[in-house]
């Protein structure tokens, strides 16, 4: 049977979603939790394997079993024996071809920015703190480049074996609700570190280090040293999974 | 010079707000910092005692000091040795009459309920879990009742000192924005554990185990018995204080 879920977390306290050797990550958490609900030792696949810090909404997976436990009734079973920053919110069965990460037809994604004198103490970990005004304006009309099916080589880095850059993105809606301030994107896939350097370059952008037709040129330039920083990764949300 | 405070924190790591011997508090916290930065061993009052556990967007807090930090730096000068969980998001000099505790008009608080069948992972710290559905009609009903001025015993947790029990409720608002919903309440000043004790109370009409009429009936037997349970502290915040 396989069996989709959809899972949040904070992932302030692991290395990321993807399995690896130097830290504990969501990957590893699930399957752990997992295999101690059912006896099953598994393996997971995410639809986007998030970076260390960045957080959840929903993000998808799924896995293979012959357990017993209802598809519904896995999400309750996981939980038992999750740490509390990690939950699965849903637990269903899903088609044998059904994949997390190839079947998605696209993700949305939120940059959280905390612009104030002083950093938050609430949302220390899910927003990145920034000082001094940003030009709302400014990053809106940037933004508007953004839009739209692009090689965005430029927004892709360095070290990714990553060979087609081209990506499409519907959407890239800035709304301000002070002191924060919301990026959210959402595309038909995301490029290695792509939404935090977009969110480094808006920054830039609204700290008026840059103007907004330089958004254009960086995306034609396809090259990741004409962008900006990447943001940090506590700021970055992955808010849904698109399936068709 | 005496000196206003404006603080924000997440109480998840702290004895609450008073100074005490058995753990760490808040107050402790600040004072601490204030001696780092300063040399100076001073005694800093807030408006409020928030229980262990509970938030604070805005407590406001007042100290007296001869030291040479220019009052509207001794934001910055606290931060430096505060830890991240707690941030003094403004500093200002304050006449010499200014109390925080004993010049507060009002004061503004939230209770955020997480409304959905697992508990949340981002949210884990910061609102009470509760599963089933909540008829918040009848929620809104019943705070009708609970704002005026009224002998609030019924919801003053026993051991309480306070002979005064009458307090004036401005108002009592329900905001769903699921799966959150807010019980957003202001007032001249609120009994030991009394939001806790009316968020229970309003959870236990929304479960339909009371009608919304019980709370009038509650509130004229000035019983603490006769209300709902205390809800858990994590889903209480102190919003704002209010001042001439």
């Amino acid at each position: 049977m396989r069996v989709k879920l959809i899972v949040e977390y904070d992932g302030t306290n692991y290395a990321g979603w993807q399995r690896q050797t130097n830290g504990f990550s969501v990957q590893e958490a699930l399957e752990r939790a997992f295999e101690n609900a059912s006896g099953e030792h598994i393996v997971i696949h995410g639809a986007g394997r998030t970076d260390a810090g960045v957080h959840a909404m929903a993000q998808v997976a799924h896995l293979n079993t012959q357990c017993s436990i209802p598809a519904e009734k896995i999400c309750f079973a996981m939980n038992m024996y999750l740490p509390a920053d990690i939950r699965v919110r849903n637990s269903e069965k899903a088609d044998d071809g059904f994949h997390a990460r190839f079947c998605a037809k696209g993700k949305h994604y939120r940059y959280t920015i905390y612009n104030a004198m002083h950093a938050p103490a609430i949302h220390r970990n899910t927003a990145a703190h920034l000082r001094g005004a940003l030009d709302i304006n400014a990053m809106r009309e940037a933004a508007e480049y953004v839009v739209g099916t692009h090689d965005f080589a430029c927004f892709c880095a360095s070290g990714s074996e990553v060979k087609d850059t081209v990506r499409t993105v519907y959407s890239l809606d800035i709304i301000q609700d002070e002191p924060f301030i919301q990026l959210d994107i959402k595309g038909s896939g995301f490029l290695y570190h792509m939404v935090r350097i977009i969110a480094g370059t808006l920054i830039e952008i609204g700290q008026k280090k840059r103007p907004p037709l330089s958004m254009k040129d960086i995306i034609a330039s396809k090259n990741r040293e004409r962008a900006g920083v990447t943001a940090p990764a506590k700021g970055l949300m992955m808010v849904a999974v698109y399936y068709d």
